[in-house]
């Protein structure tokens, strides 16, 4: 079967077999018979036409299949990892990755870098001097077997076809697609080696997602494929309308992360990590139920067993284990400003997407995947929504190098947030639950 | 507008403004911030989700825009050309050049090269020993004052989008596709620099619009689209079911076009070469109506005017006009083979694509753009539909060089025809016409 009778079918609005999905993804993996422009004329086919679960789960596992599926069977305990679709101020995963290592989870984290208004977890990791998140294979079976828990980035060798489409969906209006992003994700996190996965499905202003209905598609979309491919799969939809935490921006993340492990952290973040911490115990049959579950790791969390194993994925992956006891050692911005709020109220509003975008233009995201990153510059919310301010209380810290890119993110924070008579009616931050 | 935010206003349906589709033809034409992969994804979201009228002129007209267009102002006379959709045995274009020109058009002529089933005029002109397709543009003019008529290839330096669009959409599956045809056809014939276009839509088996439907849809395009961007434009509708006279094959074609400017021509193919030049010439204003043009066409045909203008069309362009006369000086293949009829009858069917095929696989005709060709070989379809014939009478000389080939195509020509005990219903070659 050629690419241009593959491609056609689609355009038709027809099912694509099993041999024609390998074709593609072979196709994107190493050419093989096809030129990029036909790969996109496909992505776009597929973006008007859709894919059936059973075309999808195909996909999802010829690009996990594209290149090294890791084999973790040699080390001994059940594998789950954690992914989520991208938020602001999202560091949970420093959080409950420590977290469900405590209670006996092999965490297998392969994670991505920030993009646009999202942070990325290696980023975050970065901030702290000397972590290498580029072990080598043998090194990362080292981490999961001594500590339990490694962190680490996507080698070029795993979903060589996921780096092709992907790239590539970005320039050609193909990204907004429930098969091609359920196949994106999943192909990467079998590729892990995993048993179990817990995704955190986000939505709202902050998020891919904007509207529960779509995030619910994906999450059904995430459950339905992951288990057809063998992957214990349960999905949690969250509220991503105001930024998670208080602290955005790498450095910041990381002292805030160390901070929640330490007891001490914000109550949203608190409960999404402890919750989602309980999911990866539950799927890694640790706990017969989520009570149980939600113990557990409420324990690790007020025992500092989580903390421990934190201190320990420091130290085995080369960073500065005094950093996160003396935070003056992370990369500090040079300069502070503040954004106060211009009356007595109430914070009704406080949109995360342009306080991710603010992040990002002080230098502490990306715009384009090959932009470098300042780890210190962020964001801290010293107010949130239904908290009560004073006229001239300090709303935002403004965490920054260039006095330029400031006065770029100024105006944006300055209409980030509003303010009102009476407090807003309380926004619960778990949605609702697919397994 | 960036390469991306076009696609995706086009993929949502959108309307793409002229700034958007210049720009895409910028990048067809040389990058210019479209990577190939891009073009390709716009091309199939216009597929799937179509363009406005207006959206097509303006593609039309970038795209002719995009290389040189001639300004023929200063040879006296109108240009008019005429152009078909491609069939089987469709070699007016070598009988209606002339004699439009004998009666005073300008007829300066840009063809293709035949792919697939279809032949070109370039392919059956340099069946003429010592015929330059490729005349450069002093040539060319000088073709124009001197005979009325020039048959030339398109240069490299006419419309190059569509050259990159054309490939591209071959092997991406967005051939089919009016408003992308239209500007692919009229983008050429715009940069022609005439003043008139008569367009030959076929429809049938053995054309590449299939139903009188479509083949409508295309031509009224053709008619709005060529008239918006201030070039005269009609459409005949014919029938392409059977072959169009009865000479398959370069110089096969060349030897039937002589003979109808000699008079001799079958009756399909001259009525049909007359009735397109008729209305080349009352496009050209040389005629008040149908009739009077039509007169004067068969006069052209009748008094040999029109046989003289071709003769010195070859002298012109450096073709041996002694082939003319003596039809062994054309390339001969080495061997016939006849396909006979099974039993008496009246022929019923004969299907043009087959036969087109045939010619191809005989080597007469290119599977690919980039095959060689072999001028000699051919059908001749010594039976045609509403004939009667003996068993074991011919119905197809087979002009072949190779065994191999000749193996390969004999099945497809025996089976391209029926018998019937009853002649079939006549069919009409012209079936509608669109101004």
């Amino acid at each position: 079967m050629r690419a241009v009778d593959i491609i056609r079918l689609k355009r038709d609005g027809g099912e694509l077999s099993p041999a024609a999905i390998d074709s593609f993804v072979r196709g994107a993996t190493n050419g093989d018979g096809w030129a990029p422009y036909q790969l996109s004329a496909l992505l776009m086919a597929v973006f008007l036409k859709g894919m059936s679960p059973s075309e999808t789960a195909h996909l999802t596992r010829a690009m996990a299949d594209s290149g090294k599926v890791l084999d973790l069977s040699d080390i001994p305990g059940p594998k789950v990892d954690k992914h989520s679709t991208g938020g602001v101020g999202d560091k949970t995963s420093l959080i409950l990755g420590p977290l469900a290592a405590a209670c006996g989870v092999i965490v297998p984290m392969m994670s991505g870098r920030g993009l646009g208004h999202s942070g990325g977890t290696l980023d975050k990791l970065e901030a702290i001097p000397g972590f290498r998140v580029g072990l080598n294979e043998s090194e990362f079976r080292s981490a999961l077997r001594n500590v339990g828990l490694g962190m680490i980035g996507q080698t070029s060798d795993v979903a060589p076809a996921d780096k092709t489409l992907y790239a590539m969906r970005d320039v050609t209006g193909t990204v907004e697609c429930i098969p091609l992003i359920t196949a994106s994700i999943l192909s990467k996190k079998i590729a892990e080696g995993i048993n179990g996965l817990v995704m955190d499905v986000k939505c709202g202003h902050g998020a891919f997602m904007k509207t529960r209905a779509d995030a619910k598609v994906l999450a059904e979309s995430l459950v339905r494929v992951g288990t057809a491919n063998g992957l214990k799969t349960i999905a949690v939809l969250t509220a991503m309308d105001v930024p998670l935490g208080r602290y955005v921006g790498n450095t910041l993340e990381v002292i805030e992360s160390i901070e929640t492990l330490r007891g001490q952290g914000p109550p949203d973040l608190t409960e999404l990590s402890v919750l989602l911490a309980a999911r990866m115990v539950k799927l890694a049959g640790l706990a017969a139920d989520d009570s149980t579950a939600i113990q557990k790791v409420r324990k690790a969390l007020d025992s500092g067993a989580g903390y421990e194993v934190f201190l320990r994925c420091v130290e085995e992956q080369g960073g500065d284990p005094l950093a996160l006891e003396d935070y003056t050692r992370l990369p500090t911005a040079p300069r502070t400003m503040y954004v106060v709020a211009p009356r007595t109220g109430f914070v009704s509003e406080m949109t995360a997407g342009a306080i991710g975008v603010s992040s990002m233009i002080l230098g502490g995201g990306r715009e384009r995947a090959e932009d470098g990153i300042d780890h210190a510059v962020g964001i801290v919310c010293r107010a949130k929504p239904g908290e009560r301010v004073l006229a001239g209380q300090t709303i935002y810290e403004v965490y920054y190098r260039s006095t330029a890119k400031l006065m770029s993110a100024l105006p944006l924070l300055e209409e980030s947030f509003t303010l009102a008579d009476e407090p807003p009616p309380a926004q619960p931050l778990l949605l609702e639950e697919i397994a």
